[in-house]
């Protein structure tokens, strides 16, 4: 369905380049792990010329740090469920979900390994950091229009993302909905303490 | 003063081999990142023979593996100062000191390597997970038994030393000691909350 809509539609067929150039990236990473790999092994995967590639996107990095901002960026959407508790659950609850799948460790592996690449690595790393924080500000925002607690972007990064990352990087096991609900809890009811004190 | 007590001891010299092999592997995965150098490679860098790295090691794996768990458990020690306060606030500012370095960050991105690398790496990342847990365990009952806040050692993982990790990992800038006795400032006073909730 959406693949016959691409061929349809003006860009089509750069579209679907593009979409498996993305895909073989994604196995790639997730099979050798990034450095293991050329721009020809990516062409090669994708059944697309080594040209277009680098006439595309020039180095094997800036492709790179587009397939891992891309899919950081597009997948966990922020919710709006009208309560700073529901928006906090359910974004926590679709991260969990996402990394638990091997493209979403693959990702997130890969903006760890541009971290440390060097410059293109760091653009890529503060793209994905900026773009979710605006991302986030906007939940919180909407949440103190309400006049409801006050958490910070950089909280949610703190004791909601890094718990959640850390333990699927350091392998221990899936991560769960609830173990993701009970740190949008946790996160929420250490504001509203905070807000006492 | 070291390396002299090392030649007098008896295993001497098999001690320096180790700590020449470690030191090795350390610049290998710092310079080249996990994945790309080999046994041969470690050798030259240590100025040893192959032969002597597979007779003790066995495996590239293997020896990975010994090396960042020494470097993750000997690091960073928990500290006993008399208050949870203390001790939270010491193992913190010493886990983002230790991590703020280069060896610091590349045994961290070792086991996350590790734990994406088969038996052998999840064998690495749960060793490392049990000492760690074990060691901080310790701390905490010490704590209780002086009538102060129950904290869980998974509250350590998932607020102080996953923000930690995860700032440095993302390349967010070097971690301050600052910023580490404020995680654990947090999981105090939200332990705290929590048992008067």
């Amino acid at each position: 369905m959406a693949d016959k809509e691409a061929v349809r539609r003006p860009g089509g067929r750069s579209a679907r380049v593009r979409a498996a150039v993305h895909q073989a990236v994604v196995d790639l990473v997730t099979e050798r792990g990034y450095g293991n790999f050329t721009m020809g092994d990516i062409a090669a995967q994708a059944g697309v010329a080594d040209s277009s590639l680098y006439r595309r996107w020039g180095t094997l990095e800036n492709l790179t740090t587009d397939v891992a901002i891309t899919w950081l960026t597009t997948h966990s959407p922020i919710p709006d469920t009208g309560s700073l508790a529901g928006d906090l659950r359910g974004y926590a609850a679709g991260v969990a979900r996402d990394i638990n799948g091997p493209t979403g460790l693959a990702a997130l592996r890969l903006v760890i390994a541009l971290a440390g690449a060097g410059e293109a690595g760091a653009g890529a790393r503060d793209q994905f950091i900026t773009e979710r924080r605006r991302q986030l500000q906007e939940m919180l925002d909407r949440a103190q229009a309400r006049g409801e607690p006050a958490v910070e972007a950089l909280d949610i990064l703190d004791h909601i993302l890094a718990p959640l990352y850390i333990r699927t990087l350091f392998g221990m096991g899936p991560v769960t909905a609830d173990q993701a609900h009970k740190l949008a809890d946790g996160l929420l009811a250490r504001t509203e303490d905070a807000g006492r004190r």
